[in-house]
């Protein structure tokens, strides 16, 4: 039965194996989605999403994420959750609500409180030391919004033909309190059908929600086009739109997954993300934007055996 | 010049007038909208948005609400914010902001405090009353969806041709800390494109944000469908795949106009709305829904009367 998994960048990978073996023993899409992004929100090294994301203007880790169940179309979502290790797995849990489904701020911490999750000081000594020596700058009125917006967002199809997708991240660095993106709302961070396919979407939030870039990637694979076609058309016309009228349009990188096991990616910077199906080994693949389309190639081993030299440096 | 405004629940009407005024003396969609809903949210007998609204289930009025300028697609969102007399106001600023245009909770809170946004205690006594009585009855656990759920959405469009959709609520009575709806989310609660139209949304906000229906309606209008056809396509499509496939669909009724000034409305419940364009003097309709079509017709001066008697009554 086919089965695979598709996720943004290459912090993702090592959850993306945990996911593939998920699959590959029949387990859920939902299951394999939250493990996936788990690994991630686990690692200190990776600074935008869960233990080790850099913190607020205020130095707090402030999380959003988002879970969405393709079969049901049920979805939950926290934003500006404090403390907690595993955002989305608090995201999961609220789909099952009826209301109730999408918690903020200190109602959000205080649901997770509650109901068992685990809590943990999110602020690492290293990224504490990054905030403060930030503050120190006193440039955080100059916000440059593509610091450290490193979603993770992860699609997976089971062998039921069940689609899920999910995202996890801490944000901005230095945003404001409360700043949310576009990570924990439909459509705009994620959106999954499983009549059709998911989408993630990973960038400046504050653009990414003014198209709903997600659900029209979606809708557009519904109309019957591939998943490539679908997020290059959906992200070029839209990016186009906002240079023309809003007069300019932050990084935009977006995933896609069709129930046939096609996957299709578009971007408008360098964009890193895994890909792994009961066809393809796990594989990371670099995308970059040329001429309203996406080209995409695999990573060396060489440039991976770089960028795990790199991580190893970074982590205390 | 053509010029128009729609507006959801018989509550909007004082407002649209007032929209009707700025828009025939040529001022912007934005200050229409705004006024619009600032009359709303000034009303303490509206029990569903801004002073007056019904807590909850800690007692605290928590509120949200978004705006969209249809030219830029510019957005700004406030959620779960408390104390703030304006919502819409606050959202509407934070719309030119680049980065930071949704915020949430105590930091949502403290952006409009420390920007001069007027603050008072939303809290009314008959407010706290309602909220008293129910607490004693000690059924929040079976919160009924539907309960005092009626969002403010406006749309207008001005002799410019700019669009501009906004909403505001302060959400289900009794709901969680921190629970947010569709009315602070793009596409799902308010989408506005001056090329096109604009839509918003009010009714169970975890179902609405489940197909980002007022996107999907400006996206059919763009497609050339009319108004009312993209409305009732929209959503006598999308509550059959809910009921289907989640096994139940909330309240929704959606309202949308078009850039020649023709409106539609649908709804899955019995949803009161208003209208006034250069053409058609302020009035109010009812709308019903009947074989996967919305049923529209005005309201009587009699029903009138009986309204205005009866929120009288309900006024200290």
């Amino acid at each position: 039965m086919i089965w695979a998994t598709i996720s943004t960048w290459r912090m993702s990978f090592d959850g993306l194996q945990k996911a593939s073996d998920l699959l590959e023993n029949r387990q859920s899409a939902a299951s394999a989605v939250e493990k996936l992004i788990n690994a991630v929100e686990d690692n200190p090294a990776y600074q935008s999403v869960g233990y080790g994301g850099l913190p607020n203007e205020d130095g707090i880790v402030q999380m959003d994420a988002g879970f969405m169940d393709g079969d049901s179309l049920a979805q939950g979502s926290v934003a500006a959750i404090e403390n907690v290790k595993h955002a989305v797995s608090v995201a999961r849990q609220l789909s099952q609500n009826k209301t109730s489904s999408f918690l903020v701020g200190a109602g959000a911490t205080k649901y997770a409180q509650r109901n068992g999750f685990e809590f943990v000081n999110m602020l690492t000594p290293k990224a504490k030391e990054a905030w403060q020596s930030r503050k120190e700058e006193q440039i955080q009125q100059e916000l440059k919004p593509y610091d450290g917006h490193d979603t993770v967002g992860a699609i997976t199809l089971d062998q039921n033909g069940s689609f899920c997708a999910a995202t996890s991240t801490s944000g901005l660095f230095m945003k404001k309190d409360g700043r949310i993106g576009d990570s924990p709302l439909s459509g705009s961070g994620f959106y999954a059908d499983s009549q059709v396919g998911a989408a993630t979407a990973t960038g400046l939030g504050e653009d990414i929600m003014k198209g709903c870039l997600s659900y029209e990637i979606v809708r557009k694979m519904a109309e019957g086009k591939d998943p490539q076609t679908a997020c290059d058309e959906a992200l070029f016309s839209f990016v186009a739109n906002l240079e023309n009228r809003y007069g300019s349009a932050g990084a935009i990188s977006l995933i896609a997954l069709n129930k046939k096991g096609e996957w299709g990616v578009a971007t408008n910077v360098q964009f890193a993300f895994c890909v792994v199906s009961e066809q393809e080994k796990p594989q990371v693949y670099l995308a970059q934007p040329k001429a309203d389309k996406t080209t995409i190639f695999p990573f060396t081993q060489e440039w991976l055996d770089n960028y795990e030299r790199e991580m190893n440096m970074t982590v205390d």
